[in-house]
């Protein structure tokens, strides 16, 4: 590699860096209890990069690592949903995989975009909305997966928001109680409602 | 009224206007991103009374007006969950209610606790508590009005926490996408399961 391919590779893992770690300190603590020298000190990558990465600093920074966290779970998601021929299982799995990730992080790692879409929903309209678009996708990977088991597209259009509904409520009753049990409570109603 | 008498409602009044402040503003903006000056300024209390009334400072306060906002709306939750002779009909109401203080704030006022539980439950134990008290209260609520309605202990254990999360969850939704749809997907869901 020449010295200006090497500088370009040095500046995506610079970039990747300050995404994946904004990523992980939005979702365990939010928007405004994450300041970027925590940001850039946590990354690792050269201070003087951020603002030539992201000219529109934090708020930029934050819009940026929530899309990319709400695609990845929506990925996640919908390979999930995939795994199981009966609707009810497969959202056990969804429900499994949810718990088991917020017990391995002693209760720290819940929704990656629900603490910033309440805290900033009235500040930043750029964070608001991508928020909302990720709540989205991840609502119709839910429907789509009714729909192709035979719901009809009434009930599925409630169904997907009600079941996301009650995963991002069961994840902060479980975050605050620091045990499972709304998650499970969850789990077996929806496996219940699923028929 | 003597002059210790009317220092002593002062005090009175200046608490007061701290707690009902400091859960305003937490409501809205969350823990992090609400100073105790903006608290000392909104409220039009002395500022020197504050560390009088709350030695332990922003954490204290902030424990004391989540628990008081836990406390306001349980009655609430109560009164609703009371006025109606139909379970259905009663979470109904419930999601009515919050669904109209969402929309005249402007998509600002969800749920008062959820925000807090959310970005402080890894960083305050004192918060996070309140938080858990909070929750276990409006669940605890729900569970005796569908016991009280003749369901099954068990099932009202699970449904309770569901009905719960349902309402956390679509709050979150609706404010992040700045519309009713979530909680009229939910209500019409629960309608349906309350059979």
């Amino acid at each position: 590699m020449n010295e200006i391919g090497q500088r370009r590779a040095s500046g995506i893992r610079s970039r990747e860096a300050f995404i994946a770690t904004t990523g992980r300190l939005l979702r365990r603590q939010g928007y405004s209890g994450t300041g970027l020298s925590e940001i850039v000190a946590a990354s690792g990558a050269p201070k003087g990069s951020l603002y030539f990465h992201f000219p529109g600093g934090k708020e930029e920074l934050a819009a940026v690592a929530m899309a990319r966290a709400g695609d990845e779970l929506r990925g996640a998601i919908v390979a999930i949903l995939s795994s199981h021929d009966a609707l009810g299982d497969a959202l056990c799995a969804l429900l499994d995989a949810l718990a088991a990730g917020l017990e391995a992080s002693d209760y720290a790692d819940g929704c990656p975009i629900a603490t910033v879409a309440l805290e900033a929903a009235t500040r930043s309209e750029s964070v608001r909305v991508v928020a909302a678009d990720a709540f989205d996708s991840w609502v119709s990977a839910l429907r789509e997966r009714m729909l192709a088991g035979g719901m009809a597209r009434e009930t599925a259009d409630r169904r997907a928001l009600l079941v996301l509904a009650a995963v991002e409520g069961a994840l902060i009753l479980a975050r605050a109680r620091r045990d499972l049990v709304p998650l499970r409570a969850v789990r077996e109603e929806l496996l219940e409602l699923a028929g």
